[in-house]
């Protein structure tokens, strides 16, 4: 190993930089392109130093996949304020924008864990889960209870469905952003999930 | 090639009585699973003379699930009479039984699609256009406008969201059918889509 980190930082603050350059390629690289090879590349060090630091590929495409779905669920942290409606439409709208910027990643992180790839399904489903637990962690029951929503396995059930007619009508809508406004597509992603619960009283 | 067919049938005959059992095989076994050798085995043929009809393992699966998205296509064709919900209901009501009988092979068809595998896509993308399309072909605009379904750019954006909520509502109560009755899931996935339409002009 003769090549050295060019600042000098403890390993643990030097693996997390190195972490964060994977993330930022991930943005516009797909997993299947993201090497080791093309981080050491990036980051100006040997591959060798690369594997000090993340051990093996699936174990830096696990690290990378896994922090950027925390970056995910951290940007689309609910404000505080308003109403559960309008909380959501501002989730959503951060969703729309993170998935539009860091498309070739997340599309690959959608397809291996649709795909049925063990780790991403994993971190895929952790990160779903965080996404719609929050709509009952962020409200009162009051306010859930005024659009519908009460905590119950079929209410889980529809947001279950929910979620992948929201993900479906987003990675669509960037195909073709013609179809809808932004703001169309967020106000009706957000409607309908009141909507569809409402159909389980019919 | 030491093996014949133990029925004399001519070639094209022949070749669909085994396309048949590849597609009965694959109710109960995953893609992955389905082998050339498999197939022989249960009809009692050697592998060579199955390569004569199915030329190579790729195209032997395309072949398969070409014929069991058809099948699917067929087996859900909305009945006439009645509205349009009505009829809705009757085929989401032999979608989900046709899933629930062919579970293992669709399950593997849909990850397929989702992962990437380019010859399971294009088929899966055929036929959940056609399952879609259906929406429009066999009903009036008088019909259809009466649940506010008019065919626009917007609302077919809508309904691909639908279709993705109803396959993830169906796969999910499958693995936990107490959360609510099948009539409740037909009954909340065919209000659901002219529930999210009407989201649209709010």
């Amino acid at each position: 190993m003769t090549t050295t980190p060019r600042v000098r930082l403890d390993p643990e603050a030097r693996r997390e930089q190195l972490l964060e350059l994977g993330v930022r390629l991930f943005a516009r690289v797909s997993l299947d392109e993201l090497s080791i090879e093309k981080l050491a590349e990036a980051a100006g060090i040997s591959r060798g130093l690369l594997y000090h630091y993340f051990g093996n590929k699936r174990d830096f495409h696990r690290a990378v996949v896994r922090k950027a779905a925390d970056e995910l669920i951290a940007v689309t942290a609910p404000s505080t304020g308003s109403d559960p409606m309008t909380r959501m439409i501002g989730s959503l709208e951060r969703y729309v924008d993170y998935v539009e910027a860091n498309r070739e990643g997340y599309v690959s992180l959608v397809k291996g864990a649709a795909g049925g790839n063990e780790d991403l399904a994993e971190i895929y489903e952790e990160a779903r889960a965080a996404l719609t637990d929050r709509i009952f962690l962020t409200s009162t029951t009051e306010e859930l209870a005024e659009v519908g929503l009460v905590d119950s396995p079929p209410v889980r059930l529809v947001i279950r469905g929910w979620s992948a007619m929201v993900e479906a009508m987003v990675l669509t809508w960037l195909d073709d952003p013609a179809v809808m406004t932004k703001q169309q597509l967020l106000t009706t992603c957000t409607l309908a999930l009141p909507a569809c619960v409402g159909t389980l009283g019919i």
